[in-house]
């Protein structure tokens, strides 16, 4: 019980950048003085927090705050994307102190692709001068299927002649750091949780637009995994979603021409990336694709979260910000005319705040999730 | 602590109708062994356990079996649906030993229908012969959308005219008992965790058909209630699927008189299980018309199953009975060709196990799981 009271603690401080009383933290969590004033110490001791300052509210004499130390640990974060490569370096708060990304290699083996990570991990932290002994671990986001008890990336559709990939084990031999895999928008939903725009809700899905798309879903405040760890692929309703099925789509309409079409998913973003630019500059046919997509997609998203009973819904992924300008009208309008939602509650549409690096912002959050938030099944015994 | 860990323990022993001996008690459960002693004797000296013969396996002395004690405390559910109210008592095993029956008041104020519920609660508890004090309290199973939070049911579709109506604290005031509610067909769901065919699996859905449908999810060992306790909610998708729209088709389509054009619910229940005689007779339009529902129904759960990552499709509901024949090989053809089932894993469609009692059933278990399953999030401090 000890490391989990401790959780609730740190749990509580970090949520309040400037920190909170003691007597606060008891108010909040329920736990006696006394116990508080234990955990605080250790807290203290462990270097996870720090004194910061005082409060004068009220008659009594001022009280010390306490503060997470958000230099006292970091996590690493690698997001696979068939088209892009991005690692962070997160500090314990959650703010991004480091960051590289590369174009992920178009070799048909993964052989060249888990050598560059390897590499970029390692110079990426040595290069952001974290004490290596601060470092709690190491996420990877990999687009799905996965088998996450494994820790393999199992032929992702743009990536089938990958086969089953050991991704895990791999940097975790590369890189000596205990390391955990999930689901691209998995990892991104839990990176809503832990310090995006989704903080304060326990029910959002998270839909990622990237070289595939898929959701993240969260619900009564716990991130669903599902049976294989797979939970949020949408591959069956949205195959024509796919930024190559769209490229193709333009050029069959003649908006591109035949130069835009993709020898692979770096291509393929490419061409969609000027597609959204003729569909800006005024091209009527090429915003009538862009449209018609959002359309596809509110209505799948609307769908799942009134089977899920979301509060929000969150857009991002590496091809959201050239999107979010007609995407959003679009999507609102048709959650916004949902039965459910005109009946039951509101439900609101937004964009991350955590930009095209949310996937590798998740993969991170992964290792602080595990390590540091209150996880009640850990107390389940056996 | 204390509740918590004899949850566990009285949790481990009703999963094991034979029983278990303090030794397997402590190797399952990681107490030790005077801890499970102490436990055991706090259950049998209220009673919620029993002494049940010796097992002589290996060469020790025999050990004494601990088992549940199936009439120390029961819980009454009652299901509310739009055609029927359906009521039961369960034991502490999930046993139905009482159950009633009538068809729900076609009224359009919920008056009368209010006043029968608990008449025939208090009718049933007193047929039962069942002490009131080993009562826990009373479930009940709602159409949705409720509020989860006041108990309120929210003018279901096939009970527009209904508005607000405070149930469970009018159920509460008429009965004396501890009351909790939830929407049907998560109640279903919970049926399905405590005592059915999905007991042994964290991760499945069950697909309800009644006058409307819905689902029940369950992941990674949850029931999914959501933001407003309304997850599960397909009315989006599945308008067309409701009793009376499928009796309508068939009307318009000339295989039904408009002798069976439905004034409510319960009409409607009726004609559609004229047509499913109908298609079972040999009338081809009549099974074109079940077909086409079937193919709606298995596109809809094999897109819900693969989002959350299911193991297993459970049917049910007071209309599945006269389905099942046909849907369930329409159904497992559409889910043994999805692309992620064929890919990641395979995926089960079956029938409950409850009968059409789920939904009172699950009602039930929602007290029994309340007060008995093991709530981690019980642990949580405030």
């Amino acid at each position: 019980m000890g490391d989990f009271n401790e959780s609730v603690v740190l749990d509580a401080i970090r949520r309040v950048p400037e920190g909170l009383s003691r007597v606060e933290l008891s108010a909040l969590t329920g736990l006696s003085a006394q116990t508080v004033s234990n955990i605080c110490r250790r807290l203290l001791n462990e270097g996870l927090a720090r004194e910061g300052g005082t409060t004068s509210s009220g008659a009594g004499k001022p009280r010390r705050l306490l503060q997470v130390n958000a230099e006292a640990r970091y996590a690493v974060g690698v997001h696979l994307d068939p088209a892009v490569v991005t690692l962070v370096v997160l500090d314990l708060l959650g703010k991004v102190v480091a960051r590289a990304q590369q174009p992920t290699p178009e070799a048909a083996e993964p052989d060249p692709t888990l050598a560059g990570m390897s590499e970029s991990i390692n110079q990426l932290i040595a290069d952001s001068g974290v004490p290596s002994d601060r470092i709690l671990g190491l996420g990877i986001a990999a687009p799905g299927p996965v088998d996450v008890e494994s820790g393999l990336v199992i032929a992702p559709p743009q990536l089938a002649d990958w086969g089953r990939v050991p991704l895990r084990d791999y940097l975790a031999g590369a890189t000596k750091l205990p390391v955990l895999l999930d689901k691209d928008v998995i990892a991104a939903a839990v990176a809503e949780r832990w310090t995006g725009v989704a903080a304060d809700t326990g029910n959002f899905l998270f839909f990622y637009l990237g070289t595939g798309s898929g959701m993240g879903l969260v619900v009564d405040d716990v991130v669903l995994r599902g049976f294989s760890g797979n939970a949020g692929e949408v591959g069956g309703v949205y195959a024509a979603c796919t930024t190559s099925a769209l490229v193709g789509e333009a050029i069959e309409e003649g908006v591109l021409g035949a130069e835009f079409k993709p020898a692979g998913p770096r291509d393929a973003e490419q061409s969609l990336r000027e597609l959204c630019r003729r569909a800006a500059a005024g091209n009527v046919t090429a915003g009538e694709i862009i449209d018609r997509w959002a359309v596809r997609v509110g209505r799948g998203v609307v769908a799942a979260a009134t089977l899920v009973d979301s509060e929000m819904i969150v857009f991002g992924g590496p091809i959201w910000p050239q999107l979010a300008e007609r995407f959003l009208p679009v999507v609102r309008g048709i959650v916004e005319s949902s039965p459910f939602v005109k009946k039951i509650h509101p439900t609101a549409v937004t964009t991350t705040g955590l930009g095209v690096d949310v996937g590798a912002i998740g993969a991170a959050c992964l290792v602080l999730d595990q390590m540091l938030a209150v996880q009640p099944q850990s107390l389940l015994l056996g």
